[in-house]
Formats: C-alpha cells, structure tokens, sequence
C-alpha cells in the first residue's frame, strides 16, 4: 500500500554529521541515508566552511516530525552553521520500515 | 515544455546493484542515475546489513510504471533486504530522453 | 516560517561543471550541493558519454527561477550532451540564506 511520507534533507559540514543523527535520533527518526556532496557558496554561508566536503543525510519521517525536525534544525544551526535544509513529500511503499 | 513525471528512488546494499537495475530494466526503465551512499540503522533492517556501503538508484519514469516498479522491488526485497525505496513527483523538460 | 522553494537537479558529464555552474550563477543561483554520480544508459543519450562519472548539481530556487534555468540547461545541453534536469517542489526553513 502506497501512502505519503516525508522526505527531510539537510546538508552540511561533515563535523556536524553525529550532532545532527543524535537530533533526528533523539526526536524519532531511526533510519538514515548519508551520502558525501561539495558545496559551493550561498548567500550568507561563510566560504571557508562550505568549501570542504558535506554531508547530506535523508530520512523519511511523518509530516509532522519531519517538521519538528526541520525546525529544530534550523533554530539550533541555520544562524551559525553552512547547514541547508529542506523538506520533500515522497510517497513510500507502506512496509515494516515505517511503523503501522 | 515540462512535464510532470514520477522518479523512483532505491536505496539498498551494494550486491542487488544488477539484480534492482535488471528489474528495472525489464520493467522498462531506460536511464538511472546511481550514487554511493551510507545507511545508519532502520527499524526492521538488520544492522549487520545496513551498515556496508549502499547504493543509490533514481530513474525517471511515468507515474504508473514508478508505481509498478516500486511494488515489484517492496515485493520481491522488503521483507529480507535492507532496501528502501520511494516515489517523488518532479517536473521534467521533455526531450527525446523520456519518450513522445 | 516554512515556505515553498524548488529545487532544481542537473545530472551530467563532469566535463560540464564548471559551465553548468557558470550558468547557474549568471542566471542567479547562489548556492550549490554537487555530488559525483553514476549513469548508466538511456534512450536517445550515447552511451560512452554516459558512462563515466557524472556529478548531480542541486540548487534551490524561486518557482519562477527554477523554470527559467531548467529552460536554458534544455536548450543548451539536451541535443549534444548526456544531461538529465528536473524540478521538484520543496519546504525550506525561510532563513537568510534564501533571501527574504
């Protein structure tokens, strides 16, 4: 069966990779997809830290935690950290891996 | 002029690399894109699994064959596999590369 | 404050990043996620092109934005070279990196 999920995003510097697992794991989130990607500039991101390698990390949550997450997120690095976030409505195919 | 079209995305361990594009491929996909990543932990994954290397796996399909497909792999892998697998809408220019 | 952003998504020949980027930017995109990527086949694209290491650009964008870069990539790079785009609508955090 087939239902909507969320798909949260969130880019940046790899020396925030366990900081942000520990938040999504700690707010609900128990599955991750990590993959390694560059950054190149963005507006108000200092270049020295965008410039090494990123880490991208994925997860696929309800809407609402998908929310929560984002928001924490954002209010805890958004101001300090090269840290892009986002959110993606998916749909999943309704298995063991996301509850009942 | 652009068009919406469906993109299927799996992320599964490194061995049914051939195995999911061959499914996909008698399915009727024609392209993919396929990255390297890291999974960390799923609830009803076994670890032991998860923790190797994964693959990535997008292709760009209509609605109801990234439908099809994403049963065919839910089918045949959820249950014994660490394999997640989702539908994303997107907005494609069409070109020759998805068909008349 | 949550708000609707697209991303746009460029896969193609490594030998194309730097110009991809330039028209990114001239275009006005100011930030960029690249990351390396695998491509194997697809109708319409030649083959030993395709089968090298590709990089995937990801940009987030106005709708606007969005379309008029992914007009451009089309019509520069979709005839004569193994370049797949698409859009897909998003959630950001609404912070200073996206503008007010």
């Amino acid at each position: 069966m087939k239902v909507p999920m969320t798909k949260l995003t969130v880019v940046s510097e790899s020396l925030l990779r366990e900081e942000l697992l520990t938040l999504m794991r700690d707010a609900g989130a128990t599955g991750f997809t990590v993959t390694t990607a560059d950054g190149e500039g963005s507006r108000g991101v200092r270049a020295t830290e965008w410039e090494g390698p990123n880490i991208r990390i994925e997860t696929i949550l309800s809407a609402e935690l998908a929310e929560q997450i984002l928001t924490q997120v954002a209010e805890r690095y958004f101001d300090d950290y090269a840290v892009i976030a986002w959110l993606t409505e998916i749909t999943v195919w309704r298995g063991k891996k996301f509850g009942a």
